[in-house]
């Protein structure tokens, strides 16, 4: 019988480990509870309206269609049975393995405060930005119907929490929105008056690039009418707004962009864990005491050169590779590869049009030419030619246009109810 | 002060009615409960996965961008106070008008079996799509995962209810699924062999067209794998599936496609209505006694050349044209118009790759040069240049690749338990 490899998540890591997999001889079963793979480093443009869920998306079994080693199985992941080398899914039917890789990602840390989660949704899945997008788009609605001047006044101030890259490509985005796409379409309100607030409790926005970037990209947001705080953090969220410090403010959309939290994987395993609940990951990115079990990406806390690995798709991706690689060699009978080690290629982030900034590793860039490169590495990293196009004419569209293509409000607000 | 029309809805009655009055210098509110005007004709193709939500669906707001005289308030008309001359919206708001345009359209009807709407979903709204989709798709996932063989034989059992254009352009893209799409991304179910059945109670399908094209038409699904049942009605539906006639089917994804109900737009009126809730509108559209107060589209019953006019596209936007018409006539002081007379284009309906039907008053046409026209003729009136290349993109990546490009499966199934 073939060696079975069961890997549980088809984001970047796992997506990455069945592909490097490819002729190992193994029979291969990929689980997730999604039928398709995302790409979440545009996460944030489908849910500010520049990008449609279906362009940046991808059906998991079209993309593996070729592959005949490989089983797809949308399921849910209930558990890991390790003595008996079984993974569990819907209805407690089991998935023999003889080897694992859980790569099931992560989502949103609200520090103690998961009631947040309601009134400050985050972004992780397509379902979240959808959310997003209908809230936000919504404000607008509802401050253009509102004859209440304070109600009007808290539709129209929007809290993006958090100021790591999605944090300040959210804002920018949203400030676009307000002051470039949206104005002559209302007659009762004056859209460019909003208030975009980007939050952050730490003493700089985006804190993992140089200062002199964080610095660029405030002053660019303050220039686009975002409201930037830092070193006060939210002590409370609810449907009526949040409170900065002592101070409260009415902002009927607040999104959440602070945190993430590793999916349960670290019970599933009965591994030891950090303190985001990522497992603890060995040299070889297996689980510490069980060569057979690996995990990678944000489900998992690696090291390399000393230092933790940040939870980006770059990351994600060259742990699927080793994995696969170490994989290999133990079904080859060769020796294993050296220790993972992580190559950082850089840090991107987007402010807004002709705005973004880049860290590679020391040489950095800001402004037009930034967003340049960020905008074809983007489209060069997405799937198929398919979206490539699709992609491409959307930006393009919205640059020259300036109308943004994705603004559909769909679904009823179900979750809460505003007032 | 200027005069004022509501229009109710921003279908293609009433948008067209609002595009008519421009530089009437009236002062016009567009009320609709959606943020977008919905080209529905298309919209079996985002059920079926070849065209995405946002290609053929447009913010109100952004078609009327340039109409500084239009208002677009996004809210759920609850009534009409026919006294008062106001629109009743949310919350108990009030809409003065001195002219009011109700083309609220329609919703599925089930023939006083509501409860079937839950197993059996119709397809009006692009929720309604989205809800198809995932189902189709995930009866593909659930027989894929399945061990048990009825299950799976119930799961690639799909049921599509009343054949009309609706419904034969339904099977005709799901039969495309099962035998091109689908095939080579499942492993453990041959999806060429799912069992797509299109039911039609009455003596043949397609009855609005010649009885020939319906003889091709049935042949040509039947050659592609559809099983097609005329003459036998449905007299029960479940979540496990249907009755036909006596005969229980198991069918895990049931599709209604087999009536329609005005809104509620002549009880809001206290007008009088026909069976299926229609207003009786009057020569000029208008309602009986009620000069002021035009009923058009789905929402209403408009008689030319002693016939009733057909619910379709065309005859929706006459009728917003000829609304316009009057209304400016009479802001003019000029004779209004004589009588609404429909003028008939034409009836079309593809049948999946390479086959439609068209019907042309008489002059009849089939087969590959019918679908041909057919996209064109559909891309020609999506609005706007960025859904015309989306849609032929979409379109043409389809043709080609063999790939449908929208087969994400988003929000969760909440409606319903299966089993």
């Amino acid at each position: 019988m073939k060696h079975r490899v069961v890997v549980v998540g088809a984001g970047f890591a796992g997506l990455q480990a069945v592909k490097d997999l490819k002729g190992a001889n193994c029979q291969i079963t990929l689980i997730d509870q999604r039928n398709h793979h995302l790409f979440q480093p545009l996460l944030y443009q489908v849910a500010t309206t520049l990008l449609a869920t279906s362009e940046i998306a991808w059906p998991i079994r079209r993309v593996l269609r070729n592959r005949s080693d490989v089983t797809t199985l949308l399921a849910t992941v209930s558990g890991v049975d390790v003595a008996l080398r079984e993974v569990v899914i819907d209805d407690d039917r089991r998935i023999p393995f003889d080897t694992l890789i859980v790569a099931s990602g992560a989502r949103h840390a609200y520090f103690g405060n998961d009631r947040w989660e309601i009134d400050a949704p985050g972004l992780k899945t397509l379902e979240d930005a959808t959310t997003i997008r209908r809230r936000l788009l919504l404000a607008f609605e509802r401050a253009e119907l509102t004859e209440d001047e304070a109600e009007r006044e808290a539709q129209l101030t929007f809290a993006v929490i958090g100021a790591g890259p999605t944090g300040v490509e959210l804002v920018g985005i949203i400030a676009e929105l307000a002051q470039r796409v949206l104005p002559d379409e209302f007659r009762r309100i004056d859209t460019r008056k909003a208030r975009i607030m980007l939050i952050e409790a730490g003493p700089r926005i985006l804190p993992a690039f140089p200062e002199k970037l964080s610095t660029y990209a405030a002053a660019t947001l303050a220039t686009r009418g975002v409201d930037v705080r830092t070193g006060l953090p939210v002590t409370s969220v609810s449907a009526k707004g949040i409170t900065l410090g002592e101070q409260p403010i009415a902002a009927r959309t607040v999104i959440w962009a602070a945190g993430v939290q590793a999916s349960p994987a670290a019970r599933w395993l009965g591994a030891p864990a950090d303190r985001a609940g990522r497992v603890l990951a060995g040299p070889q990115l297996t689980v510490p005491g069980d060569d057979a079990i690996f995990v990678l990406g944000d489900t998992a806390h690696v090291e390399s050169k000393g230092a933790p690995v940040p939870g980006i798709a770059p990351a994600a991706k060259q742990q699927g590779k080793h994995a696969a690689r170490v994989i290999r060699a133990r079904l080859a009978g060769r020796a294993e590869p050296p220790p993972f080690r992580y190559s950082h290629m850089g840090n991107l982030a987007t402010i807004g049009r002709n705005a973004a900034v880049i860290d590679f590793n020391g040489f950095t860039l800001k402004g037009r030419l930034a967003w340049w490169i960020w905008g074809i590495a983007h489209i060069y990293f997405l799937i198929g030619t398919r979206s490539r196009l699709a992609v491409a004419l959307s930006w393009l569209w919205s640059f020259v246009s300036g109308h943004n293509s994705a603004r559909l409000i769909t679904q009823k607000e179900t979750l809460r109810k505003l007032d």
